[in-house]
């Protein structure tokens, strides 16, 4: 099959990989990607902010069909349209059990060896072997409309990733929101922010078409400053106090900073963004104002029935973030896209 | 009046103060103080771990009867028994309303020129001025028992405090808790656990004394481990897995890294503990275990007729974190008793 290799910064190619097979535990599946993306957090090795010590495979988000499934499997049979999370879990241990399924104690991520000892594929590719099916693999009943394929690709991080943004900070009826990074997170915390009850939501947000799709998710407000300024821009809009949560979906240190500096004394900041650059918790600044932090890796597998019922009756569209579709062969230019933000979200067909 | 005055690390003495007096302000009332204490925050300028630049005040949690009130004050009269926080707040900002009082915009800290321009007094003395009485003080319907003092004076801090750390790590019915801290906030903190429901609490102590108080209280296993010993002591207590709120009463860099690290994923570490020392928050730890920071200085204003119910029926008794009982004229020997560690908490009667 096609596969996506990284090979170091700016250095995407799409090459010839072995077809997984199943592995002989008996709880794994072969899935056929029908639609993959390029992450946010994907540029970060692209940029070379992180280094690629040697090729890897990479991609972590997809949808697709059920090919193959081991002998115990029971929640998935071949033919499946499936949701994937952006990592392998059981759903059935103490982690998964409390909600905390990216902590999941039997599995891993995507592109690795994973703890069943046989490789686990990256995403941006044909084919996914799935370690643990019954556990991360959410059937779609079908049949499945082909303009329903983004908005159920976006279960898979981001759609997820920005309903934890929002339920860490504590969003519910009449809160007061504000988000941080105009990224396809952020906007999707926007719906999140909106679908929970919040009844004002600031965007932070430079880019007019980031701008207006906001304002389509359901953001009341745009502030364009950013430090000192857009603290103050923000908490103008609430009586100089400051909203209730801020949901931080960057992941640098001016962005956590921008968050804990804009809520209001005994606020809540929701974050997703993976810390980058060296991003820092001010404890006296969080002692002082009672802002609490609260926040991780999004345990989107034990979101998604709760939003695949909101995408599947049209109330919420998060595919909406995805503004340029490829082939999988152009993957490179994928990457370049997002990179130099021609493309908010990139969805990849193979 | 008489009235303790710091002048630096471990000068405590008790001087001649001027008599305080209404402001004019029409707004504050004069309390005649029936019990003071001394707070283990107390001991940092005592220590000398934070600067004393000038003599100052000292002292910020009291009981006391009114003995004057100024012509705006409606909520207390000359005679009432009351409690103060250990700050001043109007209780009608929007800060106080959206439980926060310790932010309130308009008032401040004890021993220091309040915001309303006038001298506000330290608490171990036989006076204070209170500047925003009608948000402040809190009336206790007498006649007042004598054994009752305590009780109702661990409200004016440590029991709120120590409440304000269950409810910040989000502990109610069926919680695990681990405690961070055996002084008088820990001690709180496990009453406050248990009140809210929690089925499991874990204190962690190596004196005999307070691992008794803490049982007394409701904690359900000790732990004397610290560090690496510690976390795994609690992580086996819990299936491996850890407790689901850890509550921070210490504030030093050991003790945070000890309350993030013995958490569960998903878990919630409430912290009142004021952070000295550099106490760091390792944002990559929390993040990838999806464990959250919430707390700060307590809004203990906001607690008080909550915890003052459960005081007076009998249903909680957190005075007996007090174990010794001196003069004011012997408030030197208190800072002593508790700095030795001799006691846990120090009640000091004008």
């Amino acid at each position: 099959m096609r596969a996506t290799i990284i090979h170091g910064p700016r250095d995407i190619r799409l090459e010839q990989a072995p077809d997984p097979g199943l592995s002989g535990t008996g709880r794994d599946a072969i899935v056929r990607v029908v639609a993959a993306c390029v992450c946010g957090s994907d540029l970060w090795p692209y940029r070379g902010v992180t280094e690629t010590t040697e090729p890897r495979r990479i991609g972590h988000e997809f949808v697709g069909i059920v090919e193959q499934v081991g002998g115990h499997v029971s929640a998935v049979t071949p033919g499946d349209f499936v949701i994937a999370p952006f990592y392998d879990c059981d759903m059935t241990c103490a982690n998964c059990v409390n909600g905390v399924s990216p902590s999941c104690l039997t599995s891993n991520w995507w592109g690795r060896d994973d703890r069943d000892g046989h490789f686990a594929d990256g995403a941006q590719g044909e084919f996914v072997r799935v370690p643990t099916a019954d556990g991360s693999l959410v059937v779609v009943p079908g049949p499945i409309d082909d303009a329903m394929v983004p908005h159920l690709l976006a279960l898979s991080d981001v759609m997820g990733t920005g309903h934890h943004a929002a339920v860490s900070a504590g969003v519910g009826r009449g809160s007061t929101v504000a988000v941080v990074g105009d990224g396809a997170v952020g906007l999707c915390a926007v719906i999140a922010a909106k679908r929970l009850g919040a009844t004002r939501i600031v965007m932070m947000s430079r880019h007019a078409d980031r701008q207006a799709l906001a304002t389509r998710f359901g953001a009341t407000d745009i502030v364009e400053q950013r430090g000192d300024e857009g603290v103050a821009a923000v908490k103008a809009l609430f009586d100089g106090i400051g909203p209730d949560a801020v949901l931080e979906c960057v992941g640098t240190a001016e962005s956590m900073d921008q968050a804990i500096r804009s809520a209001r004394p005994g606020g809540m900041v929701g974050y997703v963004g993976v810390p980058n650059g060296g991003a820092k918790l001010p404890i006296r600044t969080l002692f002082g104002s009672n802002v609490g932090v609260n926040g991780g890796v999004a345990p989107v597998r034990n979101y998604v029935e709760e939003l695949l019922a909101d995408v599947l009756d049209g109330s919420i569209e998060p595919g909406l973030v995805f503004d340029l579709e490829l082939p999988l062969a152009e993957v490179a230019d994928a990457y370049a896209a997002m990179d130099e933000r021609r493309a908010i979200k990139v969805l990849l067909r193979p």
